[in-house]
């Protein structure tokens, strides 16, 4: 009989998997050590909520090129949660990858397309660590294992000012505009 | 006794959630009706392999826009699949959106950014199927709730003759590409 009591209680903790466990993301959220945000792994898996070419906010171009492709993917729950209920829950990551834009390989005649990654950043939203809510990281294009916050200054302030709903571009994404 | 040997049998029933069951994602890979493949559905949660802007394999330029944001997807199975082994298994698919290109939308003041979707197509491999391994279908941006495959000749012979790994344009796509 206590045999019989035990199995029931064995199988509460068998883990169960979740969403964000799919392979090769180890890490399914924001990782912090101390201040600083540990580099996301993993988010390849992860949806892309926009893609882009050269989005530039400086007033004068930068050079004659293109620019750089940029895809931006969230973290599968926070994703989830945003299409149940409109709003981004503390625990979202976005991440940045940013590509070079390579063109004319055969048998592209014209366009585009992804070469070498160029740049990794990410925005997490968690209100107890972050005044404004959200929290900006850049890694070296993933030179650096960690990184603590820009200043607040330097990334939020626009974000707040321009970006469609809760500090987050949501109208370059369709992925999100559209839901 | 017999209650004992019971609940293995009932644990070895218990559904553990696939990869493919991602929220919105009722068909985790393709379906067919007959011959045509009925329209891909919550692919939105799929990984991306590769992102693009006005690729064209036409040899004049297509007026004197930037074309068309490309986005590709494939299933979460296939893409774990590829990971581990570099092929892509039968019941593999891609699903192509193309977005129109908008730019300059403050606070961006260069570049371009997905405006509304153009277009919606799909990859499938399915060696049983199709004789060279892959059939390539159009949804008419979404309009078709199935579709037939297109002729060999009006996509396989291209993907074939210039394609980096089993028809697929590994080479444009550096999520592939970088595994």
């Amino acid at each position: 009989m206590r045999l019989l009591l035990a199995i029931p209680l064995a199988l509460a903790v068998i883990p169960v998997p979740r969403l964000d466990d799919v392979p090769g993301q180890s890490r399914p959220g924001p990782i912090f050590e101390g201040a600083a945000l540990v580099r996301p792994e993993g988010y390849h898996a992860w949806p892309i909520v926009g893609a882009s070419l050269g989005l530039s906010y400086a007033e004068t171009p930068q050079g004659s090129g293109p620019g750089s492709f940029h895809r931006v993917y969230v973290n599968p729950s926070s994703y989830e949660a945003f299409g149940r209920t409109g709003t981004f829950p503390d625990g979202t990551i976005f991440v940045l990858e940013l590509y070079a834009a390579h063109e004319k390989a055969a048998p592209a005649k014209a366009g585009y397309f992804e070469g070498p990654r160029v740049g990794l950043e990410a925005s997490v939203k968690d209100r107890r660590r972050f005044p404004s809510g959200w929290g900006y990281f850049g890694f070296e294009n993933g030179a650096r294992a960690t990184a603590t916050a820009f200043p607040e200054e330097r990334c939020h302030s626009c974000h707040l000012a321009h970006a469609a709903r809760d500090s987050v571009f949501v109208q370059f994404y369709p992925t999100l505009r559209d839901r």
